[in-house]
């Protein structure tokens, strides 16, 4: 059996009901479907795109295969023709969406879909799942890289992530909006991600002392040595280490930093940094990691704690304060008709649209107008072409380039959109066209 | 490359630089590491021990591809030995567990791994990883069903869970917990779960009207017809389906039932059960959905809202109200020495532990004894063994047999622990040995 990740199957079950239905019907035109987020949380200011380069190998290599056709055939639902046809089915369309690494608002979608309407439906569940997962990460990321000023940020999240993928792609993510790099090894390998990572507290407990443990470790990797030191008492642990790191320099071993992973880190930074400058090993790091998020990196940097780097995990991973976004997939237009869906509180914005985006004098993101496509406006329009008949238009760009594009595009964001608090809603204007269609569907429903 | 499921290099960096350091000092006599979950967050009760499956998976198949080791190598941070020994590390200790579907509280272990020290250490993250997901999502569920009564309840959460794996054992442990199925398709083979979908708004909208929709949908699925009805207004469409509902079961069609997705979902579901029930359609049944949780489907059962099942996703599957728990994967033992961490707010209990679980007269769950292993104890020990030398002592039990015994022991809960609101801590009690060993630790320490 394939893994999860690669399956066609994964996907909810009502897409196969209705692509039986659209089987039947010859209701294969095309049909148009875009991905954007309904609503921002209090606690964002801006989302941050991610997920593309996921979606779009997805995309291209989604096909089911013999056995998940015959599990699907044992359910008795369903005709030999039409699963023969699914048998066939691959994904064609074309793709337009935002770069990865743009920042994004309420109603912008972020990727269109344009593609036979079977193929187009049965994407979506695993397109929401991979486009929000990465979306989500990002986003908090991004706020944690902009508490963090130029400190060291490490994902340290793996653990707690939400499986396999999500530890993946939270790592990719992070790194995209502005992280240095990440604990998950195989995303290193994956995606060229630094990865970081330094000991354990068992290390510690399994040595006979606490010393011990730290001499072994600089011996064994002299070049990237950092000794966690909170494991039994910080300060005791960091007086103790001043006669070895002194010994290790004398033998060109050089200590580059210690971490600190509990109690109040700003106290304990501020006192392990006076232990470590009275005995002249000012050129020793303070880490810090244990519970953090954007929140609390913002708090320890607003009280000066000497802390030159962060371990940041689960609560970024996971995006703890708002761990989904309520975001979509919808038809916007099927066999050249505009398409609206008007369910309380669901409203969408029909056809295909665009976002233009506008500068200020210092490059600054100064509004945004969403329109239809084809409609003159003024600014840069946001939704690319990145695939056409189901092949990527150019190769997955490597993700520091993403990351870099990414930086600009989070230093371009008006001041108040990068503090932690609730700034007043980025304006998003909706075109006249736009705003004309979607008036005419309403009433002609009426 | 192998999926992220699967790869063993899906750990933090951290344990290779640890490992390094073991495999250079020797360091491979027998480590005890214990699983638990340090506190219990205001909105559990309980927690419900699940994913262990998954992870004796992960520990029989564990081992280093050469790609992955050659990926290694080339990061120039370890020696050509300590390679050719990771490349043949195989997992062949032992674990004892909670069987999944157990309840169980703070500090109690659910899973013990006795191995060499390196292979007891290296598979932390994925551990973590996975019984964190699964028993993060069986929580949150059992608490939906234990709102629910026996209304029908399906997962709907794939979308939004974080990424593939998140969705697939989201999907199980919803299952185990006591949902009745999902809609996750992949879930359905590879676990047997049943598989429930409908229709999407997006059906709806691609056909000229809406009324055409759902014949054409009940036609083509004439034995299992659940018709999307507020894709435009809810009753309007209610009244629709009169007439075609009784043409359909002239022609022995019976449609099954009505879904609601948006809106003010008891007054929905009032006024569209009155409409079924004046036009003689009683038997179809109404199924709700849509931003619901185990709050909501109290609520809305509270009102005595005609709904006879519900959809439930995002809200589940990512634990929206406590997206992660406070667990860890801690040593307790080394080399025959009992080993404990003292970090502050993060002291663990040393040694091998077991827990007793003592029930009342009536079955019902009494109180837990959290005690040495060899301490003699009342009640029912519950870590049980289930792998020796790498190998399961046992084939996986079918889900449907674990998820029979998850509902008699949620069934066996006090009911105080059954509300959703807060309840007094469930008891448990620290063994005089443990308390005796801890104090003796601490007091060597000093």
């Amino acid at each position: 059996m394939r893994s999860s990740e690669e399956s066609a199957l994964l996907t909810d079950f009502y897409q196969l009901t209705m692509l039986a239905a659209y089987f039947e019907e010859g209701m294969t035109e095309t049909a148009v479907f875009e991905f954007f987020v309904r609503k921002r949380p209090e606690c964002r200011n801006f989302f941050l795109a991610c997920g593309l380069e996921p979606a779009l190998d997805y995309l291209e290599n989604f096909a089911f295969t013999q056995e998940e056709i015959d599990w699907i055939a044992r359910l008795g639902r369903f005709k030999p023709a039409f699963l023969d046809w699914l048998a066939s089915l691959r994904f064609t369309g074309d793709v337009d969406a935002m770069p990865e690494g743009t920042p994004f608002f309420p109603h912008e979608p972020i990727l269109r879909v344009v593609a036979p309407l079977p193929e187009a439906q049965i994407v979506e569940t695993r397109l929401i799942n991979l486009l929000q997962l990465s979306t989500l990460t990002a986003s908090k990321a991004a706020r944690v890289r902009l508490a963090a000023g130029d400190a060291l940020l490490v994902d340290f999240g793996l653990r707690r992530a939400h499986g396999a993928e999500a530890g993946m792609l939270s790592a990719r993510a992070s790194y995209l909006a502005g992280f240095d790099g990440t604990s998950n090894t195989l995303a290193g390998m994956r995606w060229d991600i630094p990865v970081y990572g330094t000991m354990a507290h068992s290390f510690v407990q399994a040595h006979v002392s606490e010393l011990s443990a730290f001499e072994a470790f600089a011996r064994i990797h002299p070049a990237a040595t950092t000794l966690l030191i909170d494991t039994y008492d910080t300060e005791a642990a960091a007086e103790a280490l001043v006669p070895l790191a002194h010994t290790l320099r004398a033998e060109g071993i050089a200590l580059r930093a210690v971490r600190l992973d509990s109690g109040d880190l700003a106290a304990h930074a501020r006192r392990v940094r006076a232990i470590l400058d009275a005995a002249g090993l000012a050129e020793i790091k303070i880490f810090a990691s244990g519970n953090l998020d954007e929140y609390e990196v913002e708090r320890l940097r607003a009280q000066g704690a000497p802390i030159d780097g962060f371990g940041v995990g689960t609560r970024m991973n996971v995006s703890a304060d708002a761990p989904y976004l309520d975001c979509a997939y919808k038809l916007q237009e099927y066999a050249g008709k505009p398409r609206r869906k008007r369910s309380e509180g669901k409203a969408t914005w029909p056809g295909r649209k665009q976002v233009f985006r506008r500068y200020d004098e210092k490059g600054r993101l100064a509004g945004d107008l969403l329109t239809l496509v084809g409609e003159e406006a003024e600014g840069e329009p946001l939704l690319q072409p990145v695939m056409r008949a189901g092949k990527r238009l150019r190769a997955a760009p490597p993700l520091s380039a993403l990351r870099a594009q990414a930086m600009a595009s989070l230093n371009a964001l008006p001041p108040p959109l990068k503090s932690l608090g609730a700034a007043p809603p980025y304006p998003v204007a909706i075109g006249d066209a736009l705003t004309r269609l979607a008036q005419e569907i309403d009433a002609q429903a009426h």
